[in-house]
């Protein structure tokens, strides 16, 4: 399984993807840097005017909805209803799902609007996503739910929306309805620098950019951040959360086949 | 006083606080690392149609005029009056008051509009509050009170506009009009960095999130970021700006009761 | 003509001119930053009713096309016009020029009714504005126009618009139609990290803010750029990109008379 994360990182670096962004403000530096440091190219731009040239030269689209407003909302459905056109993939970060009507509602136009290749956010805002787009009645199915475990969510999502869904958290799973992968990189101080999830969706936006499957893209890029967290931790322990940022990009402009090979720890759960 | 300072802290890192941020987009991502470095949980939004929802969540509101717009700042004021009606905290950083006529005007409604808990600028902005709230028929009361110090400026602007203000440069002030207290922790090369005042800002929406006396609330901090500032300079003294400006995060994740007690320096002053 | 820079990093870091920006939300922090390392101070504003009061306190303007909108691209012409009103430089960088009718259509529009003191991109964004300009016909021209080199390039691209014009590259090279100078400074690493191409225009807006002569003034952000990039390289090669980064702003802040006689390596091409 590593061998195609590897494969698909050389692809990455040779072909230098360019990964079009619809992003928040807050880590749209750290979203630029972390994919020029995997080898791809990013290019960032939220006008409903620029939407059709820009889509034509990108490889693949991320929609973060961060830092929307009601005017980047209408630029993001705009943008994937023309990536879709174009057969590029498309990323959606729902940040903040659930937690705003205006997000909210974003979001579910999106998903009705938008066939998505990936779909990465944490429990909450994936699960946001399967209630509010499978069941909107009411709020007993969404308890209910609560209690399946992140595998059976992440696959659930997956056949309910039609594409790879990953939820990130102390394990990671991806699934695209049929397989299920689970990831066990990354580092507890990854929860304490912001947009950690952002910089993870570029990544995936860049394997995606790459390469054809998109469950394989998706946990290429979750390891990718994932081991970036270890190597930084490693780097950076005693200095503190902001030299552990810094490193995060080292270690992502560091990574090769070594790296990925020793690090690596993804599995197809037994259940 | 101290002791109170290190409750604080401890407060917020056991409750981790949501701070909801109408900020400018220049320094916004060290505001959000900043906030989670402190042990708060920071969130940026800026559209009219979200500000219902998040206040719903936030434990305090940051409202910070730097990069403002008409539908920016449209969305800071319904935001302070909502943080109102629910009775959170809400602290203004009024970047660039009197710089020019729509961050003054913007920054006058503001003032009728909400009741804020602290605000925080550097001399120039503070007193332009004072004066163009006190006073605004003319300049020569304007020349007079430059005249003032520091802690007569605080005191007075508090008094004026009920609520704690803080003036922060080589000694900081804080005053609530009734109490004084007086910081004497920084390094000039804060001033060097972008955003160490909307940072600084920030931490103090951390400590209002966490805690009820808001002169402590804005007090605690300010000695963080100074004492930030003094940390990051011993460690990056002979690499840089860029250096130092990462330290700073690394110095606030690492703030600790033993360091604030080392290093604290706030006094009532006698005059 | 070392001596010449020399003087001009002197007077900035005298006079501390105010540089006015207008620019994009992925690399305002480090554009702002790498300012107050050179001894400037950044403002960033974007709505059209403070262009007026910011425009007058500015010693020069930066546009930078990244990110913009419709309404930031308006905002961009009227504080062109304004600043040219005032006499005060203003520099552009047509940041993705060529990628998009909307980038395409406000860079025309701005060199239709601004008047530039410099104008630096890469070798395809100037090239678009020469085409652009002065010849929006057809392709032939625009293909025949690439055999150019970049000395011919920026020199009648800065014929045509009676600016100084830079295009930073391998070589970088300046001219302002009657001179040329060429710069043999940098590192690779540059391309691999955001902004670095913005921070550069906002160096120049910050020599251009301090000084009369500007292609010196342009000479002068580029070799400083440049310079900063070969030391960030061997500070911070083992690091990896992020550090890499960090140390850029480092030696834009240590760039002292010493550096700049050992390291600058500019020359008027013989031919």
């Amino acid at each position: 399984m590593i061998n195609n994360i590897i494969l698909q990182l050389e692809k990455i670096k040779s072909i230098n993807p360019l990964i079009y962004h619809i992003t928040n403000y807050v880590t749209v530096n750290d979203c630029a840097n972390i994919c020029l440091a995997i080898g791809a190219s990013p290019i960032m731009a939220d006008d409903m005017e620029e939407i059709g040239d820009i889509t034509a030269i990108a490889s693949s689209l991320v929609i973060n909805t961060g830092t929307l407003n009601k005017r980047t909302a209408e630029a993001m459905i705009s943008a994937g209803v023309e990536a879709n056109k174009r057969g590029i993939p498309v990323v959606l970060d729902p940040v903040g799902a659930g937690a705003s009507g205006l997000r909210n509602e974003t979001v579910l136009q999106l998903l009705e609007k938008v066939k998505f290749s990936v779909i990465r956010g944490n429990l909450s805002e994936i699960l946001y996503l399967t209630e509010g787009h499978a069941n909107t009645k009411g709020v007993d199915a969404a308890d209910e739910d609560r209690a399946f475990s992140s595998v059976k969510i992440a696959s659930r999502c997956a056949d309910a929306l039609g594409c790879t869904v990953a939820i990130t958290g102390k394990t990671d799973v991806v699934s695209d309805g049929q397989r299920v992968l689970c990831i066990n990189n990354g580092h507890e101080m990854l929860s304490k620098v912001t947009g950690t999830g952002c910089m993870c969706s570029s990544l995936i936006g860049a394997f995606c950019g790459a390469n054809n499957d998109m469950l394989m893209a998706a946990a290429g890029g979750i390891i990718c951040m994932g081991i970036a967290g270890e190597l930084a931790y490693e780097v950076s322990e005693k200095a503190g959360l902001g030299s552990f940022h810094i490193s995060l990009i080292d270690a992502i402009g560091n990574m090769s086949r070594q790296i990925l090979i020793e690090r690596a720890k993804i599995y197809a759960p037994s259940y």
